[in-house]
């Protein structure tokens, strides 16, 4: 008898795809030829302090291999707290959770939560991982604008009324967002939080680069403003920080619902890596953190002056970009004589002249953004982001050609 | 405005609760005194490969800290297939994806297969984890019996029969299973083979002892034994071979089973620790595995034999014993002028006395094993594991006193 695993597939797996954003770094890293990697959200190699987590992934240490409590290693947690008063914000041992990366924080989070049908603002254009994470546990998504100054909170109530649904859950990237580098201004975090308690909603604060400002003043997180509410639950990793392969990072929530999450993880993964726990505590109790953010930074910020200049220099008018104090990403807009390039199609042209990136409507389930495109400056110099600007300049002749 | 979050939980919460094997690993690790851990499914420090862990993990290796391949690292997943070629069995890498543990393998299988109230027969006793994980995704679990062969196979038409339902899931822990020590054998291999094509079912087989037999010989699997049908997903970890902490393992499936659990994954945690497959990756290449498994099994060996040895001199026939051929797990019942002792009442008396095991009764959701206990003799020396018994001795004249 014939057998068809595909047939006895949950009905949550209809709302499951894969990332494409995930397919693309697969798609960029099998192809021969040299490709400028503006595609990429993770760290260029040369910041990445492998020398210090060789040596310390390589020094012994009690319990190493053994099982960690599922919430994370005692003395970690103890240093994500000093983190937080570091930073001027309070938080305490039994707030904290160790995850295996901020992927798996949306996920715990997404699935303690959401119901199916249950309603979940995203920003458009935003991180789609995060939102397939909801779907996968049947969300109804409303994709909400975003500006220079974040997520447009002051067309919220519209949308919300127009969707005939309460928001259960707000899932916002304060913080250089993913993809357009936009910071969500003070005015709106307060709007925000007025508005999740007039609905009831919780908000996923999903900041992963909150700790990459290389211009401007920090602004008070959600999760502050909120005055630790347990209406905020945020998502941190250090994937962005440190390194992306490392799949660590943590959330912050209260108490009550912590013991829930705790629940979840270990039907889900029991822990996460304990040697890179170790590893990792070890890194932050030596102080490493400080200097290596600062380095990171400074190369950042000359990056993102770098692209810039060469988008300028190359493109003139015909393509306006976001300006981000901090983080990876900037977000391009081809105008004028550019403005009918649809970036999705322009992909494949630029990826075999030897530059990637991630196109607009990949960055949105159902909005389109044709002449948009995500560039993350963080993996690349200055003369390699020169290079990719010349090759994404060349592809466009070509394309244009055709 | 007060706000309560878990007015929010998902209904999916309703069927998930923590895990009384994780809940007791962090009580017993809280007692201030010492504590003989026959309650623990993790090998014993002495057997865990530390000083060539530190000296793979402290090595540079490219691409150590970037984002790996979802599915795995292509050099880890080769490994996989020649330990399947070094047992006689043959996969392929389009069949294999790396998991971070075998706790994922279950969890990511469950959520693409389970609907709420798809019927899962799983063991009974059994390891209640896994059956936490499809409980969260709304399974509706049958409980079927195990004998010294494994799961009463012949058993599961009348119990499904009475279920009203036909099972989308079998979930089968076929060697030294956990917690009995059974391993089911070939004859009821092969009806449950043909009770899941006559159903439609799949069947999860979950098996992270297989490779820690000791005595006997093995048999085909599960998957062998179907010609590698689309039927049977094998859950496998390097947890128990290797070490907990981790956090490794892998499924193996078909292609295209695959393919969705990696679309799964990229909602889910992205990958697995790169770092931790890259050092599993070279102490496989290294050959370190075979001479790992030789000693283990040997030194299990000799403390399954002492445990047992110890349980006839202390309990003489008041204690049943279960005499598993590999694995972790003896299962022990009290009988006699023993029979009317209640594990799950001994515990605290026992845990007091310095002496820790599962009590039977956390070994299932709803049938009841009050009398019996798990009792792992991988965690302790021959002397250890009489000194526990000692206590355990102890503290039953100390229960029966009160």
């Amino acid at each position: 008898m014939s057998f068809t695993l595909s047939s006895l597939l949950a009905t949550r797996t209809e709302g499951l795809f894969g990332s494409v954003i995930d397919a693309s770094t697969a798609l960029i890293a099998s192809q021969p030829h040299d490709v400028v990697r503006f595609a990429v959200g993770a760290p260029s190699e040369d910041l990445i302090d492998a020398t210090a987590f060789d040596r310390l992934f390589g020094t012994a240490s009690p319990g190493k291999y053994s099982y960690a409590a599922t919430e994370g290693d005692d003395s970690l947690v103890s240093e994500i707290v000093r983190l937080y008063e570091q930073q001027g914000e309070t938080t305490s041992a039994d707030r904290i959770i160790v995850t295996t990366g901020g992927m798996q924080g949306l996920d715990v989070t997404f699935k303690l939560l959401v119901d199916p049908g249950d309603l979940v603002i995203v920003e458009s254009p935003t991180y789609t991982n995060g939102v397939i994470t909801a779907l996968s546990y049947g969300a109804d998504i409303l994709e909400a604008p975003v500006d220079e100054d974040g997520l447009i909170v002051e067309r919220l109530p519209e949308l919300v009324a127009a969707s005939g649904k309460t928001p259960k859950i707000i899932y916002v990237i304060p913080n250089f967002q993913n993809p357009t580098g936009a910071t969500l201004s003070l005015e709106r975090r307060r709007l925000l939080l007025k508005l999740a308690e007039q609905w009831g909603s919780v908000i996923v604060d999903d900041d992963p680069y909150g700790m990459l400002r290389f211009e401007g003043e920090s602004l008070p997180s959600l999760k502050a403003l909120s005055r630790n509410s347990d209406r905020v639950i945020s998502v941190r990793t250090f994937s962005k920080i440190l390194s992306p392969g490392l799949r660590l990072g943590w959330l912050e929530t209260s108490p009550s619902l912590r013991e829930w999450i705790i629940n979840a993880r270990q039907a889900i993964d029991t822990c996460s890596s304990v040697p890179t726990q170790h590893m990792v505590r070890a890194y932050l109790a030596e102080g490493l953190l400080a200097p290596h953010l600062a380095r990171t930074s400074e190369l950042f910020l000359e990056r993102k002056q770098a692209m810039q200049r060469y988008l300028a220099e190359y493109f003139g008018s015909a393509a306006h970009y976001s300006d981000p104090h901090g983080g990876f990403f900037l977000w391009l807009t081809f105008t004028g004589e550019l403005a009918d390039i649809d970036t999705k199609r322009l992909f494949p042209v630029a990826l075999a002249g030897g530059v990637a990136y991630i196109a607009g409507t990949d960055l949105s389930l159902r909005l389109r953004y044709d002449n948009q495109l995500r560039m993350s400056y963080a993996t690349s110099s200055p003369e390699r982001i020169k290079q990719g600007v010349e090759r994404l300049s060349r592809a466009i002749e070509t394309y244009r050609a055709t």
